[in-house]
């Protein structure tokens, strides 16, 4: 990417100012949706594009559409992805005709997975572990990109609609892999639109901000063709578990991932970067570095759904009335029973899979 | 195109063999293959690539095939077209598995011929003009680009196999488009491999030349999938009927397509550069300029089949027995001889098409 940005920062706040301004974007302002996501009300989705059209078919019981892919290598899933997926279905809840792909080409050529492994991760892991955080299969098409002969059209079609230097600008750099893997993610954002044009909104780390923004350019070039321009919006990133800069898979330390077992992800909590004060004495006078502590982050990211169970929480830990050992011990309780329920759901969602909705192509 | 060469030139010999030099061809030598066809015996197949492996196949009845393409824009075969074909049939006569395909996602973004309208010109013209050309229909496979994900996967893999500066020296520049219409072609020329490893040979004019390289490339940087290199043959290029360094669109004198009617066809021939000399006394004592008359070219290339037929009338015109009138009449005669066996053979190809063998993709 050529803007990359700092996922771990005690500047946050200015940083993502910076990318607002930088990557011309909104900020986020959850008045514009009814009963707003967790992600939502406490400012980890903090920006978008084009919301206002997305917020009137919502209130307006308009057609739109909200879209994802997944990327089928290892049959994990990462934290980050539970936040989109989370988002994914706050839109579908909220009236969205869900698309869900299965970047199988983007597996096959980026990372070696063969076509045939990439679809049996997706349909023994991503798929399920996708319903499982939440997604309505009943609502939810799903496609391979490696069958989807009309998106690849489109990604010939839309290669032919930006030159080398624009590519750059919204990428940083080009080659031949990253033009065919862009053009292809072109067509499959629009890809809903083929049919019936409408709105659509994608949800999306930053990182993925070019593609919202090259589909973007091709609409704008295809004035004839009718389509809306893609919406997005945009959740911060999970800062490293361990305090370093980035998470890392050289450190497995620094993230969780659904599935994770017990004891690792217990070992994790319990050596990730705390704000508790160095005595005892000191935290009780001085209160814990609450803005540092990565275990409440995951409270308040993903753990705590209740707004007064966070604050309750937050203002005794700030206060130094819990200690960073409490805030742990919850942050443990509380991501096991997460692990628990995921596994448990992504059971039932297996055996969902042979009856779901998947786009069959000619 | 990197390296253009000038289609029209005294200096015809010189600027081929500089060819065969610059893009590291092997000069064509019709001993390698049984029974070569005109275009063979007289030196307008002038080089090739890997040209063995194909003989090897021929002589030991070994599998190997043959492909070509269709640019489905308008209803017009070029005559340079009409070479490819004709070297086509000549491999598909000694043994070549035949593969088509219609270039219509290339035409569609290149050209703006939408993909239904590429398909209907397919059909209603250029497949049977194939076939009236001289190529079996039993035993050519045909299909559409934008119908074959196989072709279009492949192009996604192949995009990842090159740098953005290796597509540049192939091509002499690189755009997105450039891109995505190279990387499927390697895909086309690959395909008949896909099932069944074997040589195959492509029949190309000399502007062709790159994605033959780049197939090569993409080939050899994909050792573990097995496949042969491409082998091709170059033809050259048709020069223009009324002199000028190129054949234009924008000057429809200089060349001839199928069909043309006999009006236009008579006038282009009478019309054309001639090597007559300026009166009848010089012509008789210094004979014909042959090597500039584009009637004689049209005899040679295109309309005498018989080398002997031909030898007589280039050695009576040559040395001023046979003036350039009678020369430009003999091509008339002939050309309208071609276009009502082309027209009468296209109206029956027509009624073939509905029992085509097209692949069908699920």
């Amino acid at each position: 990417m050529q803007k990359t940005i700092d996922p771990y920062s005690s500047e946050l706040v200015e940083d993502y100012t910076k990318i607002i301004k930088d990557f011309g974007l909104s900020r986020f302002n959850s008045k514009l949706f009814p009963k707003p996501n967790r992600l939502m009300r406490r400012g980890i989705v903090f920006a978008g594009r084009d919301l206002n059209i997305i917020s009137k078919c919502i209130k307006e019981k308009k057609p739109y559409y909200v879209l994802t892919g997944i990327m089928p290598t290892s049959e994990k899933i990462h934290l980050g992805t539970k936040m989109v997926i989370e988002n994914v279905k706050y839109f579908q809840d909220h009236g969205a005709k869900t698309f869900v792909l299965v970047a199988d080409l983007e597996a096959a050529a980026a990372r070696g997975v063969s076509l045939e492994e990439g679809r049996k991760r997706a349909l023994n892991f991503h798929i399920p572990a996708y319903i499982a955080l939440g997604l309505d299969p009943k609502k939810t098409t799903f496609y391979f990109q490696s069958e989807n002969k009309l998106v690849m059209n489109f990604a010939y079609y839309a290669s032919q609609k930006i030159t080398l230097n624009e590519f750059k600008s919204v990428y940083g750099k080009a080659d031949p892999g990253r033009i065919m893997s862009a053009t292809t993610q072109v067509g499959d954002i629009l890809y809903p639109q083929f049919k019936e044009k409408m709105p659509g909104i994608i949800p999306v780390g930053v990182d993925q901000d070019p593609h919202i923004r090259l589909t973007r350019d091709v609409v704008n070039r295809s004035k004839r063709m009718g389509f809306f321009s893609p919406s997005s919006i945009y959740h911060k990133f999970m800062p490293a578990l361990d305090g370093k800069l980035k998470m890392s898979k050289s450190r497995p330390e620094s993230y969780i991932e659904l599935p994770e077992d017990k004891k690792s992800l217990n070992k994790k909590i319990k050596r990730a970067l705390s704000g508790g004060r160095d005595t005892l004495e000191q935290h009780r006078k001085l209160g814990a570095k609450i803005e540092q502590d990565m275990a409440f982050e995951l409270l308040k990211v993903h753990l705590i759904e209740d707004d007064k169970e966070l604050k309750k929480i937050h203002d005794k830990y700030k206060s130094g009335k819990m200690t960073s050992g409490e805030i742990k011990q919850i942050a443990c309780e509380k991501a096991e029973k997460l692990m628990d329920d995921f596994n448990k759901k992504l059971i039932k969602a297996r055996k969902l899979v042979p009856k779901l909705k998947f786009i069959r192509f000619q």
